[in-house]
């Protein structure tokens, strides 16, 4: 890419970064990811660089409830999409205790089958910002992982609950993961996963049971209301720990891209998300410039007024608002 | 208050149904939430009109594991604080599904000790807005209750996980129940309940266990650390079916008040409160100027670049935010 810089990681620029990450090393696309991470003065500029090779990759969303196998079946997904020499990347987010802004797991030593492939991007990031959800960084290194060229992208949570669903906000193609003995399907239906799967895979499928959660599946999809030219979810079999069932699976999240690129399903998801993903770094400045903690600010002179009833919170809010044309 | 306006409710003027709330109209109290929960064009006019009378109610947030007993201690409260002759607001909160809209439980038929009270107000509110969480209607309902002359109001939620923190964050003073059965310490810990309790209830103290818990939680307080200075939070043991030691619960919400006035505690979380308050509001007024649904708006465009790689999300933020100004 350039000479002279290589060795000397700290002082490489953006465009010679993006340059190397695109070209296929492992340690400029996880520089990057840390650029987003550490929300670097650098971010702006590391976005500006990725966005034209943006919009390739397809993310693919895993969820599921906890012990259901989804490390497993990520591991056994980033074989089977190996086998067919597709460059896979990996975003295992960790949801933070609301109080201790640290990661529940921490950096977890996994998937070690393809630490050495240096076509598979591995990362785990802490989720941060938001009580108990995902960073609003995420979609940003999602960004990082599409432009490095990834064909998939998969991301996953260890979490439990709204993860799930906001996991699928960020995703192309959602994994649901099911297997037996992991609650009936009414509490499936709670958790709404019925209208976030695009794939339901039923894991553990050698255990007694898996026959009817399939058929409890089945039924509570054809139950749903759907369009004439609706994508029906498929159901898929497997056992990730021995590997059955996962090129189906493969297969259906590449049907799952087809039937979303000839309906324009894609775009309009990617349109949604993209808006989402602007209107969030839009109110994250906002709130900056509002309640910047190191002095006081505009905010706490209203909410002292608010407090002694010299004002309402509405009013208040419209001085807010006024005073950010300045 | 007025003549001539109390038989025809609709018509009611906002400065006279404030007047009548103030005096005590259970029904003018009722109409002035539903304009809050509905969002009135009038919601302004009210969040205005009720601001000189606010700031008297301490705001109680009761929160615990479903099954421990929340309604029955919020209504064996309701009885103590009646007995001592306070006028006494009491706010349900129904966490949605994410999808529905809808609340869980919908309304309930509860407390039905204390519905011929006309110094007691029943409020169930579902909570929408955001996912998972309270409405950001819900601080708005509390002022009205505040505003019509409540000298205590229980904020209770029948939901998990994050909205015990949520309610912790709008309450003057949070009870934290907990029960024998209802799960070790370490889960407890974990929840953050701890940080966010400032009296700690041990109910169905008839039970096996209840020694056990309460030494728990002792040894859990004693650990964290704080200043010289701080509140340290007291567990009291109580039988809520039959009243066993709410008065003392009652007794211990008095020294919380006591203390947060003597410090100044009182006012720095009421400030901190109106801030989220106020930001809240403003960051609502905003998202809807940005995504107004009936039509193609800027957000829209940007987002359509983006995904076209024409721009990139930070980029798009700074438009959004430069043609707010307009």
């Amino acid at each position: 890419m350039s000479t002279g810089v290589g060795g000397r990681r700290s002082q490489a620029s953006v465009p010679d970064l993006v340059g190397r990450a695109r070209a296929g090393e492992a340690r400029a696309v996880a520089r990057l990811i840390s650029l987003v991470e550490d929300e670097s003065p650098l971010l702006r500029e590391v976005m500006a660089g990725l966005a034209p090779y943006t919009g390739n990759a397809q993310i693919v969303g895993i969820t599921g409830p906890p012990g259901v196998g989804k490390s497993t079946s990520t591991n056994a997904l980033v074989a089977a999409l190996r086998a067919k020499d597709q460059r896979v990347g990996v975003l295992a987010v960790d949801p933070s205790s609301p109080f201790s802004g640290g990661a529940l797991l921490g950096d977890r030593v996994r998937m070690q089958d393809h630490a050495l492939d240096t076509e598979v991007y591995i990362r785990s990031m802490a989720s941060r910002g938001h009580l108990g959800g995902l960073a609003w960084t995420t979609p940003q290194a999602l960004r990082v992982l599409d432009a490095a060229g990834c064909d998939i992208v998969l991301i996953e949570t260890v979490g439990v609950g709204q993860s799930e669903v906001e996991i699928a906000g960020l995703a192309d193609t959602t994994l649901v993961l099911t297997a037996p003995g992991m609650g009936d399907g009414i509490q499936a239906a709670k958790a709404g996963i019925l209208e976030i799967g695009d794939v339901f895979v039923v894991n553990k499928a050698d255990r007694d049971g898996a026959d009817q959660v399939r058929r409890d599946l089945r039924n509570m999809i054809a139950l749903a209301e759907r369009g004439e030219d609706a994508w029906r979810p498929p159901i898929v079999q497997t056992v990730a720990q021995t590997g059955q069932g996962v090129d189906e699976v493969v297969e259906k999240i590449e049907e799952h891209r087809a039937w979303m690129e000839s309906t324009g399903e894609l775009d309009r998801r990617r349109v949604r998300r993209a808006r989402d993903e602007i209107e969030a770094i839009a109110v994250t400045a906002l709130r900056r410039r509002w309640g910047n903690v190191h002095e006081r600010t505009e905010l706490d002179a209203l909410a002292e007024k608010v407090v002694a009833g010299a004002s309402d919170p509405y009013a208040a809010a419209d001085s807010l608002l006024a005073t950010y044309t300045d």
